[in-house]
């Protein structure tokens, strides 16, 4: 007997990237910050671990609207924090999607968008980037109840320019999300556009350049409105007590966040320099990661660099398939990886 | 312009119990257990708040999974770990419910039943509870997707025999859920019937018994391809890193849990009689909370309460507004209280 929904019976789950748990990796495939968590920050989770993780924690994680609305330069009110932004992300399909309403994603792009419509029984309607990764026409879908457009992208590093997001946002007649989870490793942002599009959501996430992708921290921020009624569908505990603490202390050192940043964007001009000299074509990032294209078979490199406990990501699907996403670890490890690459490289030739 | 779905815009929000950051109050209104968090729990806990946390989670919450299905008697293929008992509630709807879809629970019952039903666009079917808390004829609805029984019930602290539950399950075409998050305080558990039942879903919280509600840990504990078809459903990193250390780390000290949950068995029996000396009429309880009925205006005595820093939960609804929930704290809480309720009936006299 099957009990389950026809939808999430044939559901391709999403798969994230290995997550091995016995150490020895260097990984380059999920996009984490190779840099640990600010000191403060963790001083601060540490004295949270106290016996006050008897109560509940408060439900609207009040501390870190507050300090959000502060950095981002919006209210509080505009602010909803989730258990990582994947939880705001079914927040904004439980709330604006129901049986086969239209939902707008991007191919490639984050694989999440589609299983999460799935999930909620919504059409899924993907259009592609252009070749240069720019907006098709056809994103704009005059029946849309989300549209997605994740920037940088994941996984090609490109943006979108606020300029063209407030042009769809201003065609759209439902909600767009920019998936800003990469933002702080780029020259732009949207968050201007929560002030003047009453249905802009910006998601930022606490997974990457802020270092504390095992926490699960995510923001959606927006025009009131849309985030009191995202609230009534979160779940009321969401956010757990030591996260709340973490990510408040987490935005108050945004200055040691961004100097992480910085290290990474120059290890992202580096990497990117040496992969081309070696032969691969890479796409130009504004991301904490770089797509590239091998001269050889990426699916064989990746299998090839797992042998040698190095992780990167390869999907293989179209548009996808002759490339590998790479993220910017420390120094060290990128030319531990450039070695490995010039190694296996050179064997080929043989 | 509203862009919520209609059923998001008429919701009426679950709202959790009064959470006042400001300390100061004796909070027994949210069955938090007065007791802290097994020190060894608390170690483990502080010691995973290292530079690790740039990392993400295990997404399968496996040293968890293994660690339950010891406690528990199951294999770790029959567990899901969630963000709090209240995230497995969540997948359970999305798993089982569609549009439209039966959903059966009780009433009086815990509320977050209906508003995640509604959230779903499933059909709630609210069936009575029989005067003595039993489960009434109706509770077998042929076309139901889920059928939740809450054992013991919050809030009227009764249970349901397993036996009972049992036979509801045989008759049952679709999915049913017993949810225990106050077991550990009763004399008995559904647990071994989702050995017997491949439609049982039988929920673990750690909010309560375990002094963890600031942490968010729950678990659904069933037959395997019930188990594995959730997993595709709930967010890939939906518990964090120190979360599972601490709930791995709290099953490892199950027999301390154990004896504070048997101080609140203790104290629950000395408030109940105490409570009767004073008028009160007391639900027997088999959680860590008693649902009475002064002889006064139950909303009354919960404000007079409010006003001397004791917060009690009190509902303004059929079946419950003549009584309040109050949960079990320590003997010193108890007798603050019982003080307080003595001075307001005494009070009243005059």
């Amino acid at each position: 007997m099957n009990y389950f929904r026809e939808n999430i019976d044939r559901l391709e789950a999403y798969t994230p990237g290995e997550q091995p748990q016995d150490g020895g990796y260097i990984k380059l495939n999920t996009n984490e910050s190779p840099y640990p968590p600010v000191r403060a920050v963790l001083t601060a989770m540490r004295s949270a671990v106290n016996a006050d993780l008897r109560l509940y924690p408060d439900p609207l994680a009040t501390r870190v609207r507050v300090k959000a609305a502060d950095v981002y330069g919006v209210h509080p009110d505009m602010v909803i924090v989730g258990n990582g932004s994947d939880d705001v992300l079914s927040i904004l399909m439980r709330s604006f999607v129901g049986e086969n309403d239209k939902v707008v994603f991007l191919n490639p792009s984050y694989g999440l968008y589609r299983v999460l419509t799935d999930i909620q029984s919504g059409r899924a309607c993907c259009v592609e980037y252009t070749e240069d990764y720019r907006l098709p026409d056809q994103i704009v879908q005059h029946d849309a109840k989300l549209t997605f457009i994740c920037s940088p992208n994941n996984p090609s590093g490109t943006v979108t320019a606020p300029g063209e997001v407030a042009r769809l946002a201003a065609a759209s007649r439902g909600v767009v999300v920019i998936d800003e989870a990469y933002a702080d490793f780029a020259d732009g942002t949207c968050i201007d556009l929560v002030r003047s599009h009453a249905n802009v959501v910006v998601l930022r996430s606490f997974s990457k350049s802020y270092s504390l992708a095992g926490l699960r921290i995510g923001l959606g921020i927006a025009e009131k409105n849309l985030i009191a009624g995202m609230m009534k569908v979160k779940d009321s505990y969401n956010v757990e007590r030591i996260g709340i603490v973490g990510a408040a202390a987490a935005l108050e050192n945004v200055s040691k966040m961004q100097a992480n940043a910085r290290k990474v964007k120059r290890d992202r001009g580096y990497l990117t320099k040496q992969l081309e000299r070696l032969g691969f074509r890479v796409i130009p990032s504004q991301a904490n990661f770089v797509f590239v294209f091998p001269p050889m078979p990426a699916g064989e490199l990746y299998e090839q660099l797992k042998a040698r406990k190095i992780l990167v990501r390869y999907w293989n699907r179209p548009r996808l398939s002759d490339g590998v996403r790479i993220s910017i670890g420390t120094r060290n490890e990128l030319d531990t990886l450039l070695a490995a690459v010039t190694d296996i490289l050179a064997s080929r030739k043989q």
